[in-house]
């Protein structure tokens, strides 16, 4: 669409004026190929529209917060009941009680929770705790994992000292020998290491955690008494309801949580173990919303209908539907599709595509016939997302694909 | 209010089973005189309601967010008809746009704004874009200034490495003196000088920013070609429409905003002048909630509604008429109550009161009369604070000073 109807265009120019490079950060459009809408006016259940008004089957889930669809009458009803008596107050309500008992009782490892608004400030509380709950200062991170975005963790390093990431040791993810080499290399130093639920790198393939690397991971924490921080802020709530390193029999000392906990409400949340309990208390952390009971209010809605309803199943089951049939329709075509991750968090790849040229065509083939995917990105089932819904996605892929290989 | 009908202590209770020590930062009761509620249910106006029933005229306002009261009707149905169509999504909403607009519209040193959710988040992307901006790395910080709680800034010091502030060099606020030597310490590697609105350190007497100290920031920067970030978190909106040190017409290149934007709604911003345009396209600052609509179209309409209304000129009539009553009230008592701050974000203290007894017995008996004040910290003033409720309180704070009086 362009002319006079493109409402998406109009409004980039004048973003260009008045936010620089027009947008900022994971949701600019510039990191998508072109033909890809900025702006988006409305999401209901599975489906969300563009500012030009096209609709689309969406498998972004607005980057992951979307568990249960957008706008699930059971999380928006407990909203709007705890909004009719209050949000921000000059304490917390009742409601930050409620989710720190049920938290507790839902994650394996939790012994108790805290809360905040971002998944950088749930990653930068472990961190915290974990240097204060030991008195070291180094922290072990997988190289390329992203576990957010202010100067410690952020990936451009623009702004960045050096001093920022002065106590980080890499390793490489999965592998049992890196990982051995930079608890060496920490010595008595070692406060943490992280781990992100699963190898989720941008453009990359997405690689589960292998049951030898988790228990090891978790053994070298205990050996040292350092803290096991497992990043969840991405998968959680999608792998398993109790934390995604239940799946391979690993718990973490401090988990970070965020994107899915309260379907689309900002809120993140820090859960831990008793070993880390009293430096949770010495740290200094804290925001004017972090109380607010609203997104705590949905965060008791999406949890408890997550775990009511089997929700990680249902995106399982969907998400194999989904993979199956991709599958065998870009087998059919000679495309080298390669998809990996859980199939509720799946990227989708093409052998050989090293300059994004297969991908890309793919996935605006796919958006041109009313499907969101992501070229490069993890994507997010819900469960919103029904069989019906992912037999139309497969039509439309079925063309898409056609479609991609006629132009290659 | 004890035994059976104690929800407050009951929850309090849970609590400690879940929470870190019950509670986590700046809303901990522990910081307050023993009394005080930790947990609220409701707010309407300019008053609230603690968990136990008892309602409150409200001088914290949550903590600052609350400046048209808690849920304003005009803010609360824009954010009603945004959350119709769409909060978070796979981009951002047209609101990003209008309110980027409208900030740099309303403010006059703002070229461009950027949004997040945190004031934490504000001022850490002011410090790194300076950085970026500059390619150096010295910031200069106000001694006891508080700026956020994430390790470079943090209070406690608990978690912290020493290189978290490596580059941080401390002046004192309102000492050209100080200011200058901190600016000849940091040499060629000056990148910025952070200072608050006003000197606002808790427990302290709260102290305007002379013309002259900010006439040689803002001089001292421009000469180093670094940033004067003005970190307007906690008084952006409540002094001037356009950003606090317009009082003292001094313009920043950066300024940090939270709190009252989007009166309560989860929601932070910087804005900056084209100088450092460019280093904000360059770091890389996002956050999985911080393109959301609905905190969005509620800034919208909190920042119109201030400036239509002319807010700030109520909320300064109106805090005007608190502080006059009540020194007249305490002078009267022969009790040397000392206000300061701004009159719509004042403090209460007590001279020769170091160990807080005059103070937190004042607030206490307040407290138990239906107004809520804080001992140390700044409180806050909105607009729903009518002459008629200004008058209620002085009727209540006139017998807490007496029972303050006769106690001593």
């Amino acid at each position: 669409m362009d002319g006079a109807n493109d409402y998406d265009m109009e409004l980039r120019r004048r973003a260009q004026a008045v936010i620089p490079g027009g947008m900022w950060g994971h949701q600019h459009v510039q990191r998508l190929p072109e033909g890809y809408p900025q702006y988006f006016t409305r999401g209901k259940g599975c489906r969300t529209w563009d500012a030009n008004g096209r609709g689309y089957i969406d498998y972004m889930c607005a980057w992951g917060p979307m568990i249960l669809g957008y706008q699930d009458p059971d999380v928006e009803a407990a909203a709007a009941r705890q909004r009719e008596m209050g949000d921000g107050l000059n304490g917390p309500t009742p409601a930050l009680v409620d989710l720190a008992e049920l938290m507790v009782e839902t994650i394996p490892h939790a012994d108790w929770a805290l809360f905040s608004k971002n998944g950088t400030d749930a990653t930068t509380a472990c961190v915290t705790i974990a240097r204060a709950g030991t008195g070291r200062r180094k922290i072990l991170v997988a190289r390329g994992a992203y576990h957010g975005a202010i100067p410690w963790c952020t990936p451009s390093v623009a702004g960045v000292t050096e001093e920022d990431r002065a106590h980080l040791i890499q390793y490489d993810y999965n592998d049992i020998a890196s990982l051995e080499a930079a608890v060496d290399q920490a010595g008595q130093d070692l406060a943490g290491i992280i781990v992100s639920a699963f190898k989720h790198d941008v453009g990359k393939e997405h690689i589960l955690p292998t049951r030898a690397f988790a228990a090891r991971a978790r053994e070298l924490a205990t050996q040292a008494d350092a803290a096991l921080i497992v990043d969840d802020v991405r998968a959680g709530f999608r792998l398993h309801i109790g934390g995604s390193w239940e799946l391979v029999g690993v718990r973490a000392d401090l988990s970070a949580w965020s994107k899915a906990i309260a379907n689309g409400h900002a809120l993140a949340a820090v859960t831990g173990s008793d070993r880390f309990r009293k430096a949770a208390t010495e740290i200094y952390t804290t925001g004017s919303f972090w109380t607010a009971g609203v997104s705590m209010a949905a965060a008791i809605a999406t949890i408890t209908k997550l775990r009511d309803t089997n929700g990680v199943a249902h995106m399982e089951a969907m998400g194999l539907r989904l993979r199956e049939g991709l599958q065998k329709q870009a087998d059919s075509l000679g495309l080298k599709l390669r998809q990996s991750g859980p199939v509720q968090m799946p990227v989708f790849l093409f052998e050989g595509d090293d300059d994004r040229r297969i991908g890309n065509r793919f996935c605006l083939e796919a958006l041109a016939r009313g499907v969101f995917f992501h070229p490069v990105h993890t994507m997010f089932l819900s469960t919103a997302h029904t069989p019906a819904i992912i037999d139309e996605t497969l039509e439309i892929s079925a063309e898409a694909l056609r479609a991609t290989a006629n132009a290659l």
